[in-house]
């Protein structure tokens, strides 16, 4: 199935996630891109802390990598932004806070809906959650590759101008 | 169906809440609290921010406060701590920076499994986003409530010690 | 908020459903449509068993009924067919094979994508199972409003014809 | 990560699926069993038939699908029964009626609570859908296994006996 064709750079994507303020504060970082999916890795920070007594990060910073993960797994196939329609998130274990790795990948490449799917590991390679959503596709090419796209005719055509 | 008679106060959900620095930096306030339901709001902060170019809120930010209302939802009808088994969230509008509101509603009280809903909405009452979660709780009694539940032989017995 | 304004009657609803051979083996019949959502019933049939040892309705049947609740909540409201983009079930009881209650209810209508959620009853009232779902609407008036519509200007107009 | 050492054979899972009748009214056969999950296909009825006019599969036959696939996923890595928590089924394409394969695999095992990953593809490989669930198990063995677990002590022990 050659239909991923289109691939953003590393330093494209990470282009594309600094533009967004969440994204910055989280401290998003691009480390692998691929024909098999995205991977980003945190950090950590004090207020990612949800639960004081046990130090662990808060679900909803989970949830917040999971959606990342996934939506940047289809821009990075698509060039194309994204909103999101839909997330779900199962939980595993509790994570410390210390670094986490997030891998993002596209499950379902559609006209305008897109599905993918995220799993994060702590910094021991132990899986703490997985997840999944949907993703619509936004008519407008991300500016970080406008100008490439114009060169290159086989570009994230396939979003279909209706 | 008198099973949700033993409730948080708005003085005691606040204090659970702002133990959690995710929380704190969050900004939750809660506001109400009856038999259907919380209700917490949020004023935003220039971080919530998720997409620059339209200054809309994160998707991770509006997940996150899913998971609170859901998860404080089950907390002040059953006096136990919780952790999110799983989360789904449906973004319907994307949400300037603003006052965000959101309720939570339990659905289901198991002996340990609990599910809850929430309906996240701006200022201006339009609804942006809604979703629901599973949440298991612990044996343990919160400790802002272990003294009044001493004295209150109906508080949150419900959970079964197996 | 006067946006429901259109609404499909019983009969036409239970005509749209009986055009479909699993609805028709699942036994849907349309109890109630209002508002505040539509209503349906199963009596049950042995082989909705999906747990034999313990007699228990089988979760596929569970997934089914909270999908057709979602799926003709909208259709109801908007007077379109659908697809279903995504469906959620969080399963509360086992149920007894019997009679089963369904509510569907709009959450959201948009442009294309639609948001409605359900809840199963059994025949005691005793919640079972609830849920979501995301679903796009067609362009196309279902045929059994089709005359009705063009008739009334007022119809399911606000699908937009892009 | 060697816990995944336990394992039902095809034709142990086979015997736990022909005891349910909706299993066996969909027409389940278990296909492959390894340490990347199950593989089950569904030769298709006419009732699954959810969209006459297009002939296309009902999403609640394809949310069934999901649901055995990460069920049985679960159930051959533990020995032990399962019931659904929730289940979430994301529709990528309309399936015409014919041959389903549906794989399922083990995502995480916990002490009681597990999660799981399906994917439906139709007859030329084509993926109809994908989903995820979270099972609960039960405290006890299968009976297919019972006497296969007794003589081997290192079987599905994990399920601690709180």
């Amino acid at each position: 199935m050659p239909h991923h064709a289109f691939q953003l750079t590393i330093a494209e994507l990470q282009a594309v996630i600094d533009r967004n303020p969440f994204n910055v504060w989280m401290g998003l970082q691009v480390t692998t891109m691929g024909s098999d999916g995205i991977g980003l890795r945190v950090s950590g920070r004090p207020e990612f802390i949800g639960t004081a007594a046990l130090q662990r990060v808060h679900g909803g910073i989970i949830s917040s990598l999971v959606d990342v993960a996934c939506g940047y797994a289809v821009m990075a196939n698509t060039g194309h932004g994204v909103s999101t329609v839909d997330l779900h998130t199962d939980f595993h274990r509790g994570a410390d806070l210390g670094v986490l790795h997030v891998s993002g990948q596209l499950i379902h490449r559609g006209n305008r809906l897109n599905c993918a799917q995220a799993r994060i590991t702590d910094g021991l390679g132990v899986l703490i959650a997985s997840g999944r959503g949907n993703f619509y596709s936004s008519r407008d090419v991300l500016p970080e590759v406008a100008a490439r796209l114009q060169e290159s005719p086989s570009g994230p055509a396939p979003v279909q101008r209706e």
